[in-house]
């Protein structure tokens, strides 16, 4: 998915957010900001929008010479989905629930508000409610009969993580799967708040299936950026599992892969797109 | 009133529709996105919005060869702003008025509605509704009868203009001033939908008082490069009507003169400045 002219006032929002999260010292901040619009001014439009963010981070990372300024909020919202993930397990929800699978994967697609890209500001109280309200809501695209049906005839599973936080939520999808089929993949460095190895550790899921990274750091699976093993692995799938916007930005252009993307499509751009409405709870398959 | 850190994605979204409004060439307006994106970059953050909008557009005329894409909108919208004239002429709304003088402030901020820069989408139905709202709001600041007194003690009163349209609800407020006294600003060149003598001949703001032009095509009134003329003219003035947000953006750091701001609060950054909601009717002095 090409950037939109609606994406460039948003990408010049998030040169702002991610000067003011890289560091407190204004001028810093001020120089960051100015060389994330310098960037976003020498774009190709038939660049995907997180390549141009990748850049801006970049820039910000060099300026402050910090890596992973996020860090402590992917702890916090680890934490917090944590929270949400136990008092799910304590209830039941999925042994209660008339199609487990259907739950798992509304569940896994809730768990994909927790994004700092997009300006939701975001707190405890809005994960909860979009949990709750993935049990409500139609489930936009081809259904989690047609995902299921696609999982029983492949051998060999890719499941591209999106941020911390929500790969807790993965995991009532992950245990729906035939686990030692699937290989889950996380970033290969630290951008925004997506999830990395020390994410899925510390959340438990490399106890749950094989985990890799993709060798590369920017939001969403850049293919010719990533490392030759992970691009492997993306080749041998017979199935991908996408979560989130900024992967459905990237791979959205590569035709001969069965992918499912599974999102909230909380930006305009990425919902007309898709074809349904801003904030819908998507599971769809091109 | 320097950018501020809202502005920067609102002068992006600007960016966008400067090239669209610039030209249908879809390649020329990708330069004209990237030129102006590049220029935002460049940016001195102790500036005005406005000087850095003045810039974008230099590159939407440079490259598309057409100095004034708007002239035909102002056109339009000088026809929309006579017939809602007219209406309150015939209705002798200021004949009616316990206050006349109040009256024709509050249609002259009424139609501070008719902005192309602040993303309003604005209909004909908007300028009615921004009229009639103005009769039942209260009015921010220090009130109309502040600005009578004002009036009654100055010799020498510039009234610097905003926009197309917005001028004939101008006319109002003049025709209830000492008219020998005033000297009513046009823009030098055209720029948006502002008001250049092209549209005070018109609309007839010639017959009712002097009108000059500030040599200078930017939006708002950016002092160090408008005409020595109209330099001598701001320093000779005893009293400021300044209208719109462009206008308080360039203005509001000068202390030294006596200056009343007359506006809509369009945009969140100036409202905040100002102390006001958004969208809120202002008469206001510093």
């Amino acid at each position: 998915m090409k950037i939109s002219r609606e994406c460039i006032s948003c990408l010049a929002r998030q040169a702002v957010e991610i000067a003011e999260e890289a560091t407190s010292n204004i001028t810093m901040q001020e120089e960051i900001i100015k060389r994330s619009l310098q960037e976003l001014g020498k774009m190709d439009f038939n660049e995907t929008a997180p390549e141009i963010v990748f850049r801006m981070h970049q820039h910000a990372k060099k300026i402050t010479g910090i890596n992973d300024p996020y860090k402590g909020l992917k702890e916090q919202y680890n934490e917090i989905a944590k929270e949400i993930y136990d008092r799910i397990i304590d209830e039941k929800w999925l042994d209660k629930a008339e199609d487990p699978f259907d739950m798992a994967c509304r569940l896994a697609i809730a768990g994909n508000i927790i994004d700092f890209s997009v300006g939701l500001n975001l707190g405890p109280s809005d994960i909860v409610k979009s949990v709750e309200d993935s049990m409500k809501h139609d489930i936009f695209g081809v259904g989690s009969a047609a995902l299921q049906k696609a999982v029983k005839e492949s051998e060999n599973i890719l499941y591209i993580a999106d941020n911390a936080g929500e790969i807790i939520f993965d995991k009532f999808l992950l245990e729906n799967l035939p686990r030692h089929k699937v290989t889950y993949v996380v970033k290969g460095g630290p951008i925004v708040n997506d999830a990395t190895m020390e994410d899925a550790i510390s959340t438990g899921v490399t106890n749950l299936v094989k985990v890799i990274d993709n060798g590369y750091s920017a939001q969403g699976t850049i293919l010719k950026d990533c490392s030759s093993s992970f691009k492997e692995a993306f080749s041998k799938a017979d199935l991908i599992i996408s979560k989130g916007q900024a992967n459905f930005e990237t791979l959205s252009g590569i035709r001969d892969k069965n992918i499912f993307y599974l999102l909230r499509a909380k930006c305009s751009s990425v919902a007309s797109i898709i074809g349904c409405k801003q904030m819908d709870y998507v599971l769809t398959s091109y």
